[in-house]
């Protein structure tokens, strides 16, 4: 048995008592977060999000990238969102490889090298810094006047604003 | 106070009983989750995930693109995960706009056109398995042979492959 057939099997423990039906597709808190794909965060439990409250966006690096500014776009003018939290965290993955060498190795091992960045970085309350900056900058969202930067401390469950 | 005021908020209140500090950074079940940003879509709670199980990445509509190809790489090759499950749901916001209508409004009220398509589908099932097809074929992961798709319906909670 798979990870993911214990994951469907889950989800059909899940289905069987659900209650939560009808709610609307926009988010009822106005809020989108961004967060790394790290598996220490469950943004939901972390921010006490309920269903329907918030988009919740994640990559490798909860980084602002030009599908998470896509995605902020479609959140902010069809889906009605006014707010972005920034959610990076301690002891990120990102900072434990180069990027150089990294695209190196996938070059080396594909024969063609990959058309995006990795976006590792060392300092995280930087990467927060430009993250914010890249999506107060962005021309496609109509609302930038709240969107603001955290980083989780995955030992204590604790947010740092980021200024 | 604002939204993110009061999810500052919540997270002290969660910080203040948290007891899951320690885990480390590569995911304990070796999967990552490629999801909808939709709100209605609380991954872990659909899956039954616990912390620090699996990699969760998340953009609006849950289609794979380079970004997410970025993340399923450095989550393959740097966080040791070897199955993909790509999350797509009903009632998807992603079908209630056209692509080429969308991007005209951003570049009238922006003065220039995105570098990037909304991405905009009507047929999920069919996004999903485009998507199945652009993971199986990425040439930097490891690990294509356990990538399975499904939708999941926000009014029953359940899941239904696509195969």
């Amino acid at each position: 048995m798979s990870v993911t057939d214990e994951l469907v099997a889950a989800n059909e423990s899940f289905a069987a008592s659900f209650t939560g039906g009808g709610l609307p597709g926009p988010p009822s808190r106005h809020v989108a977060v961004v967060a790394c794909m790290d598996a220490r965060l469950d943004v939901y439990r972390v921010l006490g999000l309920g269903d329907g409250e918030a988009h919740v966006i994640r990559n490798a690096g909860g980084v602002v990238t030009d599908d998470v500014l896509r995605s902020l776009t479609i959140s902010q003018r069809k889906l009605g969102t006014t707010e972005v939290v920034l959610l990076h965290h301690s002891k990120c993955g990102m900072a434990t490889f180069d990027d150089d060498e990294f695209v190196a190795e996938l070059t080396a091992d594909s024969g063609q090298p990959p058309e995006w960045a990795p976006g590792a970085f060392t300092d995280t309350e930087q990467d927060v810094r430009e993250s914010l900056a890249l999506v107060r900058d962005c021309p496609f969202l109509p609302h930038t006047d709240a969107v603001r930067g955290f980083v989780y401390d995955v030992d204590t469950g604790a947010l740092a604003e980021v200024a």
